[in-house]
């Protein structure tokens, strides 16, 4: 077999991938979402990590965060960038390609082969821009379902995620909770906060106020380039923290002296410029404006997790970052007490790191002794159940 | 005497009050920069409260936040609004007028009367804009002492203020040690971390993202509105807390349902959109740019408060609040534990608040009692060790 000159000699990738596509919801089968609105024809972009076994029992969902997409590990064909959860899938890895089968799809709304705002509507020709019905998390989820039913899959062993792939986790139990397994959200919270909630308006006004976005119909122009910008800014701002923020900066002049001027001084001015033009060229502007919002009506509090009067038997393991004022402890210790109350199998883990929120990311270490763990003992239960089953 | 219709009835409010205005800095005498720029025929929009004693010994001087203004206490005739410190300046307040004269005015570089980027540049006849030399906290307190010589004042009883106004306090002490007797910083720092150039140079490439900035020449135009709008509310989540936010907001809807849409559903998108737009309104564009970089730039940290071998015999409290994320207790800490180093008498106080940073503005009641009582032992310290020197 010839070898891709890209293929990492690293044992413990899982090589080269692709990005594969299923289509649903063809006329006469819209896709309701959750406003009311329906949309039709829809594109997931998804992709697959090790083999699903005979009774279809060790797949496990990966859900990427607001900008994330299907390449959670990997490379792809002729390119040098890994997934965005490489370092925890993989053989002998957290989540090991050799024992389970890892599905990770982009959101619809998204950008990355999902069907969004920025595909081409079939009515009209032209892309959907603000014509796009609005989406919620739980019509990520309802969509995802489509491609666990095409690979036959009737209950997930797992879904696991950071940010809002941890909301799509929490979302994944309350709409199919006899489907999942075990669940792993990780750095999220059962409802955005108002000053969650006041950052995405930020965002949302940043790009809003950028002429270029022409009320969303800019497809034929290009991106609404300083607006997109300047809402990324904000973004990596909360996604690091003030000591990480101390610690990969401080106050280092880029040059060896102040400019008097408007140019950028620090570092971490030109580090913020660096990462809020480069998003322009990988994220379509109307996708960040429908993410952020379907995030902020998330709210799973009260009964909207577990219905009053139903059980839940997934197993959970709730992981929280120390330095994360994005998605702080707190809000992850709410989802454990609300589990306790309702007497589900919940371990809690607040994991100490400076990195903020980015822990999610970059915390492997720990979080894949705690994950390794946690689905052997999910996944030997339930295998010895399935037997017990089966006789 | 007529009874204006505005005069408070309060008796603990100065009353009607008036800006007025000194100008120094004529041809020849032209006020050195920090930059190397100098800069000439500088207005300094100033009030003053109280009355100055006959050996001008009582004299305090408050120094304002980011946006803020000459006008800290009362009201000006005809208007309803109370000045930005007013329930802490006034008879038997924190800054008891009955005794002492307290002096507030605008920084250079600001938009409310005192010279800045919208002022008339006098060689041109149009506004400075970006032809406005750049100024750092150290000009801003350069420029005070020509109006605290202008009343004779040889020593400042006292210098107090919160967030950038600690930074002028600690730069007062760091400028003219020998002229400050005692020293408020409060909700401050001795230098501006990355986190916070960070928010600030996103506040900065908002404005000039607008293309209604037009590179700082859009006085003829108008504000940059949209840019000025979304860099405002950026600075509005930073003053409140987590919790303030809660509080005030939790997830209360505007309308009593979601609009599946981009308008603002929830009440704190609510308020940071009038936030940002009544901002627009009152402060000038450029202005904050300049202020923010001004404060980015600031860093007494090392030897900038006291140079190596020197004393100081000012006294200080220093005062934080617990909730406050944008000038953490632990940048008040570094302050103290520097202050000790060197032997100087400093009290610390962190109070329980949950207003965030806007707290200084809010606590009254405690900081009422710290302040009045550090003044009330610094001025009588004073009086005693002046007789002492007369006799």
């Amino acid at each position: 077999m010839k070898k891709n000159k890209n293929e990492k000699t690293d044992t413990n990738s899982v090589g080269v991938v692709e990005t594969k596509f299923i289509v649903f919801a063809g006329p006469g089968e819209e896709f309701k979402c959750e406003s009311g609105d329906t949309l039709g024809l829809i594109t997931l972009a998804y992709e697959t990590y090790g083999a699903l076994n005979r009774d279809k029992t060790n797949a496990i969902l990966v859900l990427h965060a607001l900008s994330g997409d299907a390449h959670a590990a990997g490379v792809h064909a002729g390119q040098d960038d890994t997934g965005w959860w490489d370092e925890m899938i993989g053989p002998g890895k957290a989540f090991d390609t050799n024992r389970y089968f890892i599905i990770c799809s982009n959101v619809i709304g998204g950008c990355k082969g999902s069907t969004g705002p920025s595909s081409v509507n079939p009515a009209t020709g032209k892309p959907y821009a603000l014509e796009f019905p609005f989406i919620t998390v739980a019509d990520m989820v309802n969509a995802q379902r489509h491609l666990v039913d095409h690979f036959g899959i009737d209950t997930l062993l797992c879904v696991a995620g950071g940010s809002m792939g941890g909301m799509q986790v929490l979302q994944w139990v309350a709409s199919y909770p006899e489907r999942v397994k075990s669940a792993i959200p990780i750095a999220t919270t059962l409802k955005h906060s108002p000053q969650q909630i006041a950052f995405n308006e930020v965002i949302r006004q940043s790009i809003m106020a950028d002429p270029a976005w022409r009320e969303g119909n800019y497809y034929e122009y290009g991106q609404p380039e300083k607006g997109l910008s300047v809402a990324r800014m904000i973004g990596h701002i909360t996604f690091m923290s003030d000591q990480s923020m101390e610690e990969k900066f401080s106050r280092r002049l880029k040059n060896d002296k102040f400019s008097f001027g408007f140019d950028a001084d620090f570092e971490v001015e030109g580090y913020l410029r660096y990462r809020g033009a480069n998003f322009v060229k990988r994220f379509d502007a109307n996708s960040y404006l429908y993410i952020t919002k379907a995030i902020d009506y998330f709210d799973l509090s009260g009964a909207g997790l577990i219905p009053q009067g139903k059980t839940v038997s997934t197993r959970f393991l709730i992981i929280s970052f120390k330095s994360d004022w994005l998605y702080p402890p707190y809000q992850s210790q709410e989802i454990v007490r609300l589990l306790k109350r309702r007497h589900v199998d919940a371990t809690y883990c607040e994991l100490t790191s400076t990195y903020g929120h980015d822990a999610f990311l970059i915390e492997v270490e720990e979080q894949t002794t705690l994950i390794r763990h946690f689905l052997d003992k999910t996944f030997n239960g339930y295998q010895v159940r399935g037997h017990d089953r089966i006789r």
